[in-house]
């Protein structure tokens, strides 16, 4: 039997944030504007087809336009893109966020990001509401995966770099 | 407007597998047996209430008994227990997989491992199918997170470990 003892939120977000994470920055183009975000609450979820999530809270800023826009990119930045990291995250407006980057396109419009391990281009294809945030569903339409640089990572609150001496 | 090129699933795979990711044994007990996996398609979801997925194909072994017993434990590995998730994620006979670690319970039954940076028990209050996989929403009743090691990585198809020099 299962006993309703709850959980405290402090004792859940101490233990996820032993959790090691890749960092990326999700962006929006469309009709509702352009916005970005840093994430690390992104998976794989099928390859068939394609498909991965992203976790949004609905208070987020970028909440409405993401999801009005229907299309969004997960740039998973590399080690040396911590400042942009940083910027995406707090409380920066959106036109300098986007300052210190170099940005492309590919399909939605959305924009992706220069230097960064793989962008996913992708069409949201269901947003499920799970207490305060939002399980984005996006499929991928187009997929960038060039640069052979370290991925940033973010573990214990502070951000690091894997070196191939660390393979074990 | 968005085409509909489809994206190869080799290019989905290959830019995936450079994120990097902490690894994870998840397992069940219940009426449906005791069962348990490698997974690294984890993340947390909200704290309000302390909720995370997993993401678990539809013809995997451990499938059925997961979403029967309607409970499971994620185990968050250390960099000393490589050979469990390789354990877990092959084809080793389910009674050897747990001979390599050593277990006890929180509130569901499930198989909570000794050793591990954290284990969130859960229960399951969602399926929500995509594609080939099940999404499970899993709401944290119980929570250890006692072992001070660094996490294990698994980035570009290969395990890694963490350690503090690495901090940016």
């Amino acid at each position: 039997m299962i006993e309703d003892t709850p959980v405290a939120i402090a004792t859940f977000r101490d233990a996820m944030a032993r959790l090691g994470a890749a960092v990326h920055i999700v962006t929006s183009h469309g009709n509702a504007g352009t916005t970005g975000f840093t994430a690390t609450a992104v998976c794989s979820v099928t390859d068939t087809p394609p498909t991965l999530l992203v976790c949004l809270n609905r208070n987020a800023s970028a909440y409405a336009a993401v999801v009005e826009n229907g299309v969004l990119c997960v740039n998973t930045l590399a080690s040396s893109q911590q400042s942009l990291s940083q910027a995406f995250g707090g409380k920066t407006p959106m036109a300098e966020r986007f300052a210190g980057g170099e940005w492309t396109s590919l399909q939605t419009g959305s924009p992706v990001l220069h230097g960064a391990i793989a962008n996913f281009d992708c069409r949201i294809v269901e947003a499920r509401q799970v207490g305060t945030h939002d399980v984005l569903i996006c499929e991928a339409v187009a997929i960038l995966s060039e640069a052979d640089s370290p991925g940033l990572l973010y573990v214990d609150r502070a951000y690091h770099a894997l070196s191939l001496p660390e393979r074990l």
